[in-house]
């Protein structure tokens, strides 16, 4: 999927949804679009933000998995890179040309570190985080072994609950054994604090990022105090990232979401109590539905069910309209509630999907819209990619 | 991803979890397993049953969307042929060769009416889903132009709140459409009691799929009297084909999960009181994988996440596992609590997933595991066909 796409050896309808030049109303449905204006302004808007911030922005890659759009990123906002959270995504980022490339995550299986230290030969630095320094000789010994150099960030569990280490003295000792040992590299902190993205209100989640920062300048500071120096101090999200860039500690931001957009993200609120989705960010990232049954009045039964989405953080909302609501999820069908019976078989509904992430990764393909014709089609490049 | 798949060219860890003979020690993670003992003591279960009930049992293809499954299925257990939801999904398995498919489901876009029509072209009797009159003169019309035949079922709501007409006058109307309609035949009524499979008590499902028999019987009776027989009766689940099996009005049975069993439909009761995991069916369907961090000591995290299954019916469960439980699912990392501290990094365990079908959907590949080799991989032909 990350050479270039023959479009003419692709049929619409059984291989992809659309193909670029088509009338946007042809899309066969359920599909992915994006609105490429939509899009390239929220990619903008966080490359000025973090530019004005003195902040390197490490776009979040496993949010689309998609080569192209983090492609623009780097075009258009002035991405460093990706971060992602497994070696075979990285190896789709690296293969497609992303040259600076941080797995966020553990990675421990024999034949993952064996492929992660293969990762600097297609010319991408490749930085992994570790939080058990047992991690640390397995790293080392695939990077000697592959004449490579892995750089190391020490994950910091700062609220997530998942993997990281919880203590400044931990950190040292994990820093100090990279630091010792043969090809690897120890580039700083990764701390991202996932629990609080979703809070609804700014100031919840200032809360708890004021902790979070607390903990990691703890962490630097301790390192420096050892003579260690954090080049990266690596975090922030799409609900966060003004409180880490303004926090003197955090030097690059993580960001994801922003680009894409989603109705559960939409729904947090900003410093004013305005939901970011109305004023910070645009809805560029959509389900195009169609309705293919309306034998009740007040139903209109869709294409887009739990194969076209993820609904673990609720159901798709509808794009622009007050009147239909979507109230029921099966695996092919969607149920939206049409009390005005306003809608008919082969009305096409837009879907703002509950969470993006998951959404992106049930796809083959995102057809970029712009006005009323398809301008690409970009293949979801790292889709499935889990391991 | 119907052609013989060449395994010469898939890279394990980058493109595929495994290859067969390879020990199932070595399997990537995460990913699909699929227990073949197991799978093929259900399928073989089924058939018998069905056998015995003068049923014809039609698979439901849309559960695995796997061509390989559905060819066990008619080897071992007797199978007529398929169901399946998306005209996509139909071609993935009439170019793949089955030869009996019925597309449960309405089809109303024109091009994919036209695909439609043109699939008995691949050698498969094509059946499809009508809920609307409306809907007749255009399957007639591609039927027409392909020079082929649809043939058609009347779909009744009988619970599901989805698509189906509600009554046996528009039942009759709709057939005598189809009957006056060129390249049409009127094959007989589809009736899918999907609200009940998941009620956990045997008594209140009966008590759903009497009244969904009653009014289909009444339908099947009304036809009758106008001199229109039916040719299929088509309906059932996992949680319900014993009542479609002795009611004396259907003769085809769509049951799909039975072959994978998942957590959801394993805590339904049967006649007895029991779950049907722990006696009617076994867990074939597995998603494997690894612990990849305990920097917690009563915590461990794995790699499978959201991207790796569907939560829409509940967390996975641990399976053969009272010690340990998945407690939380995000994008890539779940988190499985640990009280005692016995997982250690490296451990793999397989989940049964809370919902199959739509964790199926998320993968590339089956891996069949029998005793400690890794026996087939298995491409998940119609992952991601959802027009």
């Amino acid at each position: 999927m990350t050479a270039p796409v023959n479009f003419d050896s692709l049929e619409v309808g059984f291989d992809v949804p659309a193909l670029p030049g088509m009338d946007a109303t042809d899309i066969q449905t359920p599909c992915l679009v994006l609105d490429m204006d939509a899009l390239e302004r929220n990619i903008r808007k966080m490359g000025d933000y973090a530019r004005a911030h003195g902040m390197r922005h490490r776009v979040h890659g496993k949010m689309h998995k998609s080569v192209d759009v983090a492609k623009l990123q780097e075009k258009l906002g002035g991405a460093v890179g990706v971060c992602c959270q497994k070696v075979s995504e990285a190896e789709v980022f690296a293969r497609g040309g992303i040259k600076d490339i941080l797995v966020s995550n553990q990675v421990r299986d024999a034949a993952k570190i064996d492929r992660l230290a293969r990762l600097p030969k297609f010319g991408a630095r490749t930085i992994v985080c570790v939080d058990d320094i047992t991690n640390v000789a397995d790293l080392s010994a695939a990077a000697v072994k592959h004449g490579t150099e892995i750089e190391v960030l020490i994950e910091i569990d700062c609220g997530a609950g998942r993997c990281g280490v919880t203590t400044t003295d931990v950190v040292i000792e994990i820093a100090k054994a990279v630091e010792a040992a043969p090809n690897l590299r120890f580039t700083g902190i990764q701390a991202y604090q996932g629990a609080m993205q979703h809070l609804d209100s700014f100031e919840a989640r200032k809360e708890k990022l004021d902790i979070a920062i607390a903990q990691v300048k703890h962490a630097v500071d301790g390192l420096a105090a050892q003579g260690i120096t954090c080049d990266l101090v690596s975090g922030g999200g799409t609900g966060s990232y003004y409180f880490e860039s303004n926090s003197g500690v955090y030097n690059e931001l993580q960001c994801g979401s922003y680009a894409f957009m989603d109705a559960d993200y939409g729904r947090i609120l900003d410093a004013n109590g305005q939901r970011i989705d109305q004023g910070e960010w645009e809805n560029a990232f959509f389900i195009l539905t169609q309705v293919m049954s309306h034998a009740k009045a007040d139903k209109a039964i869709v294409d887009a069910g739990l194969k076209a989405q993820s609904v673990d953080s609720g159901l798709p909302v509808v794009f622009g309209r007050k009147d239909v609501e979507y109230v029921k999820c099966s695996d092919e069908h969607g149920v939206v509630s049409d009390p005005d019976g306003v809608l008919k078989v082969g009305d096409k509904l837009r879907l703002v999907p509950g969470h993006c992430d998951p959404t992106a990764n049930v796809h083959d393909w995102y057809v970029g819209v712009r006005g009323d014709k398809v301008e690409v089609l970009w293949p979801v490049s790292a889709r499935g990619k889990a391991f």
